[in-house]
């Protein structure tokens, strides 16, 4: 699910409409300033893609495998 | 699922935590505003309360019914 | 502007209409998932109230203090 | 402010922290699904890039104009 793309841990998703997109976004939001670790995401309507990778180390971190972790147990 | 207390068509959700809930409220949010017609709504943690009344009608109208299904459909 | 009713710190703010109020609300919503500490609080449109509590403590706490000047500083 | 890039009309904001930027993108979520007109964006922490074209259209047209007016209305 997760692939390693231009150096960061990346994931695509596909929802029903841009309600639920959103709502999902949301929750990553939620997830994210909690953590404090910060996705770089894009959406365009009901597809979402979501990228981690840990600034201060310029590398995919166990951070970045947890929160992959988190956002999958989201989507559940 | 919907009841009629103090006039409002009023309906009570439980969900799994604040994230799942928010997450919801964020879907009824978009929802009422694309429809115009906003709810009355409170939160504590992962209990939502939503009222729906025609405050021009002073009264329960098929807007609100409309929204009240459009809102049980988010949920399913 | 932050009163005690019911033996919970309590506001309430007026937003020009719903966007800004969710929009402040989503920030608040943010905050609290932060923290671990979420409000009661209810909106209709353009208003919006919060009250701060310690559940745990069935008081108001440092933690709810904490919390109303937190969202204070995001109104600001 | 707004730019043509690869055909699509894009500004670009920095705000103060992933706070203030989620808070301005749930604005324009609301105001995408009202408009029944969905923006490409992509954010990374405090950053935000909104892209607006007509999908429909393969083209800038009156109604992405018309989105980014109201984006910036928001952002006023």
């Amino acid at each position: 699910m997760w692939n390693t793309i231009d150096g960061k841990l990346t994931r695509e998703w596909t929802f029903k409409d841009f309600s639920e997109a959103f709502a999902f976004m949301t929750r990553v939001a939620l997830l994210a300033e909690k953590s404090d670790h910060h996705p770089e995401w894009s959406n365009v309507y009901n597809k979402l893609t979501i990228q981690l990778w840990s600034h201060d180390k310029q590398a995919i971190t166990d951070r970045d495998h947890a929160m992959a972790k988190a956002i999958d147990a989201l989507a559940s």
